[in-house]
């Protein structure tokens, strides 16, 4: 009786590519994680640790971006079988390949009625919040909604901005720009009557305004989206004291892709997890 | 320098409240986790374990059910206001009340271009499917979809089942009827050439069926709906060899509100975590 | 070719069984989760809604508590076994069963270096945590743990508490108190030189003291025990100006067993996810 | 009454930075999140858009990879003043700072009763598991952990592996290589007795066995660690038949400090969320 090594398999799991098409001033928009998978005879790599048939996990990682702009990355099952075909058939080591592809879902938001061009929505487990705490003082609602995701595909950019000896970044001035939207913002009453505010129709009227102006400003940082949100809302809501905004900067970095003598437009983006800025920023009536 | 008792606060955090308007054949729903959070003097729990001024949090847990009965339950604001209200107005003891309450947006299902009546799709982060494996034995897709959650606020029995000696539960022949769904489907083919299917119209077509389904049958149980859910995906679409379901069973529970001097015809729920029923079925083409 | 229908099973998931064993004031603990899964022939309940064959997931539930008193709890392959063995033989329809269980590992709290008899925290992530702000007011420090998770299996009561038309608690003298512990402590100074502090030996310490208050207190609320710990670890420590906790009552319900003949003096408990009391309490210098 | 902006803060959250101190062959490590969060006079960059007093959360991350090497990172109390006395210090726009660290906790891994000089693992909530499995064949039983998180900080590498036209990644001699591991182990009776197997035993005794490989195995790959690990729970244990190994490789990598004049000799690294490789082998008796 002899032991021996069975089934194996091994790949990058969970690469967070994002591809958006911008052919014409209307983007399109894929956002997908993909997880792939190899099988072949890799026992030299494990008895042995002998790598010699064994293709990095890395190198598959590169080649699901490298494949977002070679291939394209539109209906998620030509992406995988491409990416599958590719393993098996180019690889001499791979007999087997699996590919999982998860497609999260974004929509146009919304500005007049009409979808814009290059901003989204994920569409997404969207929480509508209150707050309500009675006390001596009075009545006091701080209504809001979290897990609102947005997304523009351009029109950000980030320039001019302070250096030290820490500082590595560059100025960009076309990226990415995504963040998972809290606010919350406090009625200026501390007393309320039936019928007095209808709390539906403001909260309804709120959210579309934050929306429309995520769109509608051409953003030099996220700060200066944040501040004309909420002075927007403000503005058309007398009956708000105040609104706050938390707005984690969810990261999307463009790939470079220039080992594999492609260019990359601003079309192939990894989304990365963490670290994530976090801006955080309160509008007020005075 | 003496050590005392600085601030505090107690209360029934995350009850998650599930209200049904069933005043008419068309129900309207509102979906809720509410936390409530008290003050006032409570210092004698602390320092002596003395538990006279201290409304306990199950009681609070019951308010925020009875609540939804008794003062119904549509604007969050509202209800938060009602709830609050009570604890600082009608316990002596508390002197503050803090009431957070969340919002889950649910959309009625689309049956043949119209909303239905009383089955319900949460607006959530719907994942779009595929694993593409390719091996010697050729190409296999497989697509789908997973965390689309759906109930049903009637049209849902469970009766006649097997008892025996650890059987508690008794019959229904009106309940809620939840799941989050994640279905999988196997194409027939073992070798796909460009434009032998249109896989975006495919995928939006057996999602609509499944959906379909689930509103239009009468349900004696889960699993006979997930068949007919899937024979009828199977029947319209001949290019797919066999569909897999998996439906947890996500039990909306009937709160007794007898004790309160109320009824419940199948109005208030609590909606539970865990456990919960895990039911799952392969329909196929032999 | 006809459509059929091909694998399937159903079961209840995620039961969390907690098994305390009390034979002596030297208690044990085994903390489960368990999921069970049926196999048979149901064709009837998936074709024509039809559940004579169908034991309810309901049932298995029932099943997987009481055999924890019924069968015991320790090897949790055992347990498995014996739940798997009694579908198959006991339940005529059922002709396969699969039995999943996880299990939470708890050790003893030390007290005075002892392994204490009733009192267990939970091997996790327990994290060390400090809250570092710099400003034109000076330093201030702010050092705590999170997720420490505890719990007693006996020496807790609640009693005598405020009653309202809301009520329904019974009141106990005995019963299981959980918590997932959050604290953080304020030091009093607001500028620190190098070695100022020992910084590892006081986060250790203020543990030792939180651990080995939860478990002497014999608590007559949860409140009570809170401002023990806190006070104990300020008594104990002049640098620290205030201390903060915040804990989840994670609740854990006696299983009523005597539907099946079994009594249950505190031995089967349902661990809960939702809702949980929270209890919040600051201890400060003055 | 104008609407003005309000009290607002901005940083970089949770950046994931490792500590190798590597001082001597007994390693010593430190596992923190760190989040910077800077208050000043922002107001131009809300309203105008104009960064030029913004220190980019980009370069607040750096800052934190940079100090753990530069200052060091040991006391987090003491890494988190040094990080907001520089940003309130040096950076001139910042007037304050607030630095949040958590810490996760590591062990030294026991090599023959005493702890390794390389390798750790993780306290976390490690669970034990078990799947049985009664049917018509007879009874199977798995069981297995996971959640098992290891880590070497030296004695790993990976080099001559296949290359292609996607591959970027470079050969390394020395990496840390971390995995979270699942294992499961299939007994090879196919029905139990009261007392054949000491179930305690001998998962606990495959447990240290793994442990003890993947401390003292210098790996190649990660492929060749678990070859080991499986095999020598095998021979050790002939009531196994197979023993199965979900292995992702938590990716950590080194980060790049040259650019603030900083070596790095394998001692800070960033700990990488997704995507991450996927091993997976089973080592089997025939």
């Amino acid at each position: 009786m002899t032991i021996t090594l069975g089934t194996n398999q091994y790949g990058k799991a969970e690469n967070r590519v994002v591809r958006i098409y911008r052919d014409s001033a209307r983007h399109e928009i894929r956002d997908v994680t993909v997880s792939t998978s190899l099988r072949g005879d890799f026992t030299a790599a494990h008895l042995e640790g002998d790598q010699a048939r064994v293709l990095p996990t890395d190198t598959q990682k590169n080649t699901c971006y490298a494949y977002a702009k070679e291939k394209g990355l539109r209906e998620i099952e030509r992406y995988g079988l491409d990416l599958a075909r590719h393993f098996v058939g180019d690889v001499s080591s791979v007999t087997g390949a699996r590919v999982a592809v998860d497609e999260l879902f974004w929509d146009r938001v919304e500005v007049g009625g009409q979808g814009h061009d290059h901003t989204w929505v994920r569409r997404g487990p969207e929480v509508r919040t209150t707050v309500v705490t009675v006390d001596e003082t009075g009545e006091r609602v701080v209504s809001g909604l979290r897990d609102l995701v947005l997304l523009k595909s351009t029109g950000s950019e980030f320039a001019g901005f302070l250096t030290d000896g820490y500082t590595t970044l560059a100025e960009t001035h076309d990226r990415i720009m995504s963040t998972s939207l809290a606010a919350t913002w406090r009625y200026s009453r501390t007393s309320f009557g039936d019928g007095d505010l209808d709390w539906d129709k403001v909260w309804g009227d709120v959210r579309r305004i934050l929306l429309e102006q995520f769109a509608l400003v051409h953003s030099k940082a996220l700060q200066q989206t944040l501040w004309e949100m909420g002075r927007a809302a403000l503005e058309a809501h007398p009956e708000i004291a105040e609104l706050s905004l938390s707005a984690p900067n969810k990261h999307h970095f463009v790939v470079d892709l220039s080992p594999f003598g492609l260019e990359n437009p601003n079309e192939v983006f990894h989304a990365a997890d963490r670290p994530y800025g976090l801006i955080e920023a309160t509008v007020t009536r005075s």
